[in-house]
């Protein structure tokens, strides 16, 4: 089988290939082409076995999404994005490469013609919704984006799903968790920190905390993230009709449970270098954010992530720090 | 006050056309000058008070839309679409028109600039919900469209909600309930038989019933279509937040309760010109419709429409039959 990733110089399609070449099947197939594509030119990983082919690819070129999809991957996982901060920044780059991007690759499958019909896993997000949010969203909750970026995702499912219901992909939306922990330098995302404050005190570094800590929210590890898209890829699609977004599994966790977790694995000292440092901006736009989810179609698919801090602080240490800790005594 | 309307020639912009004429105010502000605008060259009905001028305006064309905003409109009617039938018939021609015209039209009016924000009334429609529907659909069930004109309607009702929470228009989106009984030639809409089983009885002839009596739908006359319009367009729209699309009042009614009224109306003759004339593909597209509301936000902010079918009946009588029934006696 041939895949395709779009976005996989990205943190996730990074950790994506890795796992692809690792595993070299998707659900029962194996694969025997990986391409990978992105605006900043692919690293391509060594590999015996998968044959790897890289492009610097802007998807904002429709002739650069056509190139893409002549070569007929059974697989494409679309992950390239601006990201909400960029997306609430820039409106125009956010409608180009989010919406007129996620149009074109969807056009240029449509255009491939004699019958091509992908797997087609697009990376939604549950930056979807916006408030007033109920404690725990059901899945007929209807979204409301209170950023540029969550309204260019929910654009990019409504496409995915009408082209789904016409037979012309296999669609199929995640509204992925918020992934912690980010792996790599601090960036300056508003939820930036739910990472930061695990990640910095695990490799023995001062963490800012913005925000109260009971302040809640949804999760899931970089492991769980790829997880849910490998699943999305060989998952039967027939149960999800004309509806084809996902709210997915996660962790409701506050900043307490996270920083809980962090005393179990690191110990005392490692919380200590978390100060409060309180930012009334960063609070009000995670105040907006959801809470919890009660994913049932996803769960009745077989989606799953992790499911305890614990989990992921440890997957963590092991995939991002060697396996272990750096500066600390282990309590 | 200025204003325009586009997809003017069509059955709503020229009945909210003669409504503005004859009112020559919307809420408070008086009418100074009306522009028409639609790929069909509108036919300006004369005014003595209002300034009216036309052009025939493909809004497909991004020059055509910017064209339109040079002159500052402070209200923008967008009725302009390819309606159900034709968008799922013809993917490329639904994108084309009711995607990538309301973009145009957007986009127009973000970089008229110079503080330029005017009212920007969007007409959506309850084809952005498919089943599976509650028997009343409360404001924050989530849509899912089953048609490519509702999905295209939704990412309209996206952007309309985004540039306004940006500040770039003030926008409200509609979702018409569908609006009966339309007046003029039958068409080939799946939607078309619940205006036919009235509007050809009244007229004399005969009409086919291609549902189940108990068939039930939300309907709004043209009169309630053109209020519900005309509300939006001077209505405080701070209690909608980032939340620019309204469910809207209308009429719950089964076929079984239109005929009830139209034999209170035009008596039992009329009645027996309803032939059953079954017909599976049309039930099942209209048993995936909404068939109530509870239209709470738009009920809050004032919205109003009909509320029996007696009443829908008797201004069709008025408004299209010059007052009388042509060939019955009333009972
Ligand atoms: N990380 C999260 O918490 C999270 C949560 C929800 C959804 N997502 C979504 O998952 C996807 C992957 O997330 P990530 O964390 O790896 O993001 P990332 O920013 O690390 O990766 C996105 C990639 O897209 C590429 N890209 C941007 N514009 C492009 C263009 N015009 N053409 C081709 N490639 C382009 C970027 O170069 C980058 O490598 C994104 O779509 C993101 O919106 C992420
Ligand atoms: N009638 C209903 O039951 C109903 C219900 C829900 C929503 N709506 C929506 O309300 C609006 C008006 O409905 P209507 O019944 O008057 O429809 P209509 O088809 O009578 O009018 C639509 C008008 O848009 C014009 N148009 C089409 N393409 C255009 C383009 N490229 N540039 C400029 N103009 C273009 C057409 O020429 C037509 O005059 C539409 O957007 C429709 O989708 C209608």
């Amino acid at each position: 089988m041939k895949v395709l990733i779009i976005g996989a110089a990205g943190m996730i399609g990074r950790k994506l290939t890795d796992a692809i070449l690792r595993d070299q099947v998707i659900g029962d197939r194996r694969v025997e082409a990986l391409h990978l594509a992105d605006v900043i030119a692919p690293v391509p990983p060594a590999s015996d076995s998968v044959k790897i082919t890289t492009s610097t690819t802007d998807l904002t070129d429709p002739a650069a999404a056509r190139a893409l999809t002549v070569w007929r991957p059974e697989v494409i996982f679309h992950l390239a994005a601006v990201v909400s901060g960029q997306a609430e920044t820039d409106l125009d780059l956010g409608l180009t490469v989010n919406l007129d991007g996620t149009r074109n690759i969807l056009d240029a499958i449509r255009q491939t013609g004699e019958g091509y019909c992908p797997r087609f896993v697009f990376t939604s997000s549950l930056a979807v919704f916006g408030t007033p949010l109920p404690d725990v969203i059901p899945d007929d909750f209807a979204p409301n984006p209170r950023t540029s970026y969550g309204a260019q995702k929910l654009i990019g499912e409504i496409l995915v799903s009408d082209f789904s219901r016409r037979g012309l992909l296999d669609g199929i939306s995640l509204r992925l968790p918020t992934i912690c922990i980010r792996p790599g330098a601090p960036n300056a995302a508003a939820s930036g920190f739910f990472s930061g404050i695990l990640r910095e005190p695990l490799a023995g570094l001062p963490a800012a905390l913005p925000v109260d800590p009971e302040t809640r929210h949804w999760f899931a590890g970089p492991r769980g993230a790829v997880g849910l898209l490998l699943h999305a890829a060989s998952v039967d699609t027939a149960p999800l009709g004309h509806r084809r977004a996902l709210n997915l599994p996660g962790i409701s966790a506050t900043v307490a449970d996270q920083i809980a977790a962090l005393e179990r694995v690191a110990g005392p000292r490692a919380v200590a270098l978390i100060r409060p440092e309180p930012d009334p901006l960063v609070r009000d736009i995670v105040s907006a954010w959801p809470r919890a989810f009660a994913p049932d179609r996803a769960l009745s698919m077989g989606f799953t992530a992790e499911t305890s801090f614990d989990e992921i602080i440890a997957a963590h240490i092991e995939d991002e720090l060697g396996g272990s800790l750096p500066l600390h005594d282990v309590p």
